[in-house]
């Protein structure tokens, strides 16, 4: 049983950015050398989240205004007084995606659908530099049937 | 440590189709032998979800209707308007659950509670048959207390 | 490769009381020993939920009233009829947050951002006691660089 350990580095436009990461997920997988086990990508901190979507440009956008929707910008939000940032609309879109994935890998891939991406959103009012985690956990040989 | 891979084959009714696969996911990890550790329900695919309800016949009505609330299922949605299927709505509340669950599994059971089931939820606008990875990654011996 | 099994328990307010969890998860890590692994946190029942939110007394007041607009207390809710609990609204919101939270363990500590908590929500519409359930996986000693 192998653990490895890698980091992703994004510069984000915030301001709910939906950026797919599945190929530098995959590259962090390639260079782990673990065939089968769990995936797991992490977003150390609290305005940005990670799911899976597919990641088609007109989907994108209707995404985007999903959660303009559902958390207003600027709504009556107690955050926005104390905290001069005025990102409370970020934290509360956060909150309902979650920063946290859990994907299956089985021999050496992502067991993704073929219209599956997996997209770090950036719920942020500015412009970010972010870190995300990709911790791998699982066994260097296959052993599946 | 030990890995185990088993998959869940579904036919659904698709439209927010809510399906109760705990008995399904037990018989993978009665099979798979752990009896401590960690099992990964996973949807290959971005119109579909998993989580865990209280599968409560009435209850299941009212999380039906929670989806159509919070996503109309025409808005004026630009996916729509460059692909056929016509399943935005879809897309966006899979989007709101997510595809990944992790259960523990202690003394070869899943720590569910007593009203807590594992579902599928199939969002998409047709039938479909579906593939949900059930990974399943622990000890075969369990050395709890 | 080791697993650790802890348990917090918690009484809680009930009505989407949302607790600071993360010293007490800490403290779980601390006593399994693990330095390089996954942490799971899974709440065993159907109306609490955990999620990773930054722990700020009006942010979290905002996050009290996102569940509250997008959920109504009283609706025309099915399993209020059949149940006389009432608490349709807590199960709704609990899915919309889900049970189930990975996170990642370097050298001994959680991965967590500077601002980012750890948070059992507690849906239903009564104060209750609570377990939750910590499952730790992984290595004793660090093999990171």
């Amino acid at each position: 049983m192998k653990i490895y350990n890698g980091v992703i580095k994004l510069s984000t436009f915030g301001n709910t950015d939906i950026i797919d990461i599945t190929e530098l997920v995959c590259e962090e997988l390639n260079k782990s050398g673990i065939k089968d086990g769990f995936l797991l990508v992490f977003v150390p901190g609290a305005t940005g989240a990670v799911t899976t979507i597919e990641y088609e440009e007109e989907l994108v956008k209707d995404t985007k205004d999903l959660f303009k929707n559902l958390v207003g910008d600027t709504g009556p939000y107690r955050h926005n007084k104390t905290h001069t940032f005025g990102n409370a609309s970020s934290h509360l879109r956060a909150t309902l995606i979650g920063p946290s994935l859990v994907v299956p890998i089985t021999n050496g891939r992502l067991d993704l659908g073929t219209w599956q991406q997996i997209v770090f959103i950036d719920f942020d009012n500015r412009p970010r530099d972010r870190k995300i985690i990709v911790k791998i956990l699982g066994l260097t040989e296959n052993k599946n049937k």
